[in-house]
């Protein structure tokens, strides 16, 4: 039987499959839900065993990793590893009472199944399980090596997965050539879509000091320098009005977007003044020259997060504070480098502080852009045919602008390609009340998947 | 016998009536104490009684005003009213731990007696009372007429005298020339100091108005206006590095300074490390051309209270606030008028808020500022005169850069110069524990007191 006929004969029995995954509240936030993660990791090693591939709990300091892969007996010299990614925690549900049907009771209403976890992410890592499981049900091999890890703490910053990669035993055990990770979404309905980079970050936070208590600001009012004065003054010479940052030697690293990505992007439907009249913003803001998705996926940018001065209650209190302070991200892309960008930053600041004014800075985490160079990687054609066979279309090629640090760190340890190729849809809710998934999209999403392994 | 000898043999009855007022825990922060602010009211009521002179109590919707008033029998036809201005509640005593003694019963140390109110403003606004007594006492009436009001809420907002003085009844009760007023410091130790000026306020929120709700920062950053940053680019616009305000017609209505000014300014010591090193600050900062006195008592100021946007918790969170606002100060100064200042800005802040992002002003309290003309005044001069007497030299003249709502109020409304005359001394910690006031300058304040009522 070919694997497509197979895996449309038994859709009933992968969903009904997929409902019991969603059936466990493996809420990674609560510790009242310990006993249902390691139930939902037990679940996903149960269904390895059921296509004969051994999956193994790997215990950890918290919740466990879940690995099994997959070696043909006979594969050719130059056959690829391919490394599924997954996690099979989920959001708490909250506010419970905006549910249409219990979240741990998976619902089916127009073609979509309702539940916590549906799309992110087990509904969408389970697809490539169930895509192997097609193919060795019916060819009996796969025509390259196939791993699997799925952890249980995404949502909950991935501590144990990180310790794990890093690691001689992860280093060795989660080798591979290609991350695959099903944690995304398409473009627009019916899209088939390959997201092929997503932005770094760093984050710091800039705090200033002035007088060493706060003042009255009437007897020292215009003979002392205002910290918060001081701070809107800094800050306001990161940016220009063009949108571009002013910290020397901010752009030096940065790779310039190709004729190729720029026509791609403008060939996306994007309804700009919907993006806008959705924030209730009458007009956007950027670097001049750019396109909205440019800017937000391509190019990197500066953000103020919070401000903390002084006096903050209802009413009025005539103070001059004694500190202010700043939340600062910046996002990054290829080749910028952290450790880089903060070090222009303290560099930048001697020339702007202010006299009477001490400043510190506060790193926060820092982390690359990553970037698959779609004519470099051997997995962009494969993917696109086997997604063009199951879509009828060719896939749309997008970046994204959040960094998700797990895969980043894998991606660097691994050394790896990395695809993000989603099956959700933008309107599912995750993180929301009533999460979905679509039926069509989760088989189309094991048909995808295993028509990629047949063309590696 | 000279009224000069009868205050001075009277030293130690004065001091025992004063110290009985400290007793009285009048604490205007606290519900708690209701009774002992009318025990502390009819205090004054038996004081203005032993010297003939009837005092009374006049009723409000929270603690009691005391009004007191000596009209000679006889008095020249250009004799002016003099309205003397006290509070008898004081702060609350909290942190009581701190107190070397407790702070209601005045303890005599080193030449000072210690207790909460000693300075502010029981014992300056006493030394009032004490010299129109003595003056009874020894000449049998005064050269002008005298009048006072003692409020009970100035540490709470004086509501019941601002509601009073623009009363019918409060303008014809309260009506006068010259409104005296002990409730400041000496400009330095055995310095006698008349403060001539007070700078003006107007206080208002800003508050800016992006995305209709936080975005997150990797799929919006780069392609929105981000309130935060927008607050920063404002902000920074309203004041330059030679510390000028640059709102259109902000100046347009400042009084300069007079040579007079600048002079007597100049002549008075002052420690200008000192006053940096004690705010433990490397440098100051204000308006290119002005002494550090200049610019806190005579020139405007713009000042930034506080500042709200964003995630304040620790670490970082990747949002583009939705909002971002500023709380706003200006000190102004003699002729500025807050409702014109407030029409500035609104009127500035248009050319100067970004495309996508919205504002709004909330207006807090205006005040104008006070200033008495030196040569036009017919009471700086007995003053000046009185004060020579008492300590051995003129008196230095200064200006402050607070305000004082309620005399800025009565200012107005009765149209009257005002002198403050403070007795006080820079360390005597008012609202702070261990709160003193020296007995040597009670009794130099009522030996001032009762000169100047003379020289009138």
């Amino acid at each position: 039987m070919h694997f497509s006929d197979y895996i449309r004969s038994n859709k009933e029995v992968f969903e009904s499959r997929f409902f019991d995954f969603l059936r466990i509240p493996s809420i990674s936030a609560s510790a009242e839900h310990k006993v249902d993660m390691r139930c939902a990791a037990e679940y996903l090693v149960r269904q390895f065993q059921s296509f004969g591939i051994k999956g193994e709990i790997i215990e950890t300091q918290s919740n466990p990793l879940v690995f099994a892969e997959y070696t043909p007996e006979k594969v050719s010299a130059d056959a690829p590893v391919i490394l599924v990614y997954g996690h099979y925690d989920v959001q708490p549900p909250d506010p419970l009472e905006l549910w249409t049907t219990p979240p741990f009771e998976p619902t089916v209403r127009n073609g979509n199944v309702y539940a916590r976890g549906a799309n992110d992410d087990k509904g969408q890592s389970l697809t490539h399980l169930f895509a192997v499981g097609s193919l060795l049900e019916t060819d009996g091999t796969l025509p390259c090596k196939v791993k699997f890890v799925y952890e249980g703490e995404e949502e909950v910053g991935s501590e144990a997965l990180h310790q794990y990669v890093y690691s001689d035993a992860g280093k060795r055990k989660l080798a591979c050539d290609c991350i695959l990770v099903s944690d995304t979404n398409m473009y627009a309905p019916d899209t088939p879509t390959i997201t092929y980079g997503i932005r770094g970050i760093l984050a710091f936070d800039l705090v200033l000091t002035g007088p060493n208590r706060d003042l009255h600001s009437g007897i020292y009012g215009g003979s002392v320098y205002n910290p918060a004065i001081a701070l809107t003054k800094i800050l306001s010479q990161f940016i220009n009005a063009d949108g571009q940052i002013l910290v020397p030697h901010f752009y030096d690293d940065v790779l310039p977007l190709t004729d190729r990505e720029r026509r791609q992007f403008a060939d996306l439907p994007f309804d700009e003044s919907a993006f806008f009249s959705n924030l209730n913003i009458t007009a956007g803001f950027g670097e001049t020259g750019y396109s909205v998705n440019e800017r937000r996926w391509t190019r990197p940018s500066f953000d103020v997060n919070g401000i903390t001065a002084g006096y903050q209650g209802t009413g009025s209190k005539t103070i001059i504070p004694s500190q202010a302070s700043a939340k600062i991200t910046f996002r990054l892309v290829p080749n910028q480098v952290p450790e880089k960008i903060f070090d222009t930053v303290q560099n930048f600041l001697p020339s702007i502080i202010p006299a009477g004014i001490t400043w510190k800075l506060e790193r926060h985490h820092g982390e690359a852009a990553m970037c698959l160079d779609l004519d470099g990687s051997r997995f962009v054609e494969p993917m696109s045919v086997a997604l063009e066979k199951t879509f009828g279309k060719r896939p749309v090629f997008t970046r994204e602008g959040g960094s998700v640090p797990i895969i980043a760190d894998c991606q660097r340890v691994l050394n790896a390609d990395v695809l993000f190729v989603g099956w959700g849809q933008e309107d599912d809710a995750i993180h929301s009340p009533n999460e979905k998934f679509s039926l069509d999209s989760f088989q189309r999403g094991i048909l995808s998947s295993a028509t990629f392994f047949k063309e590696c």
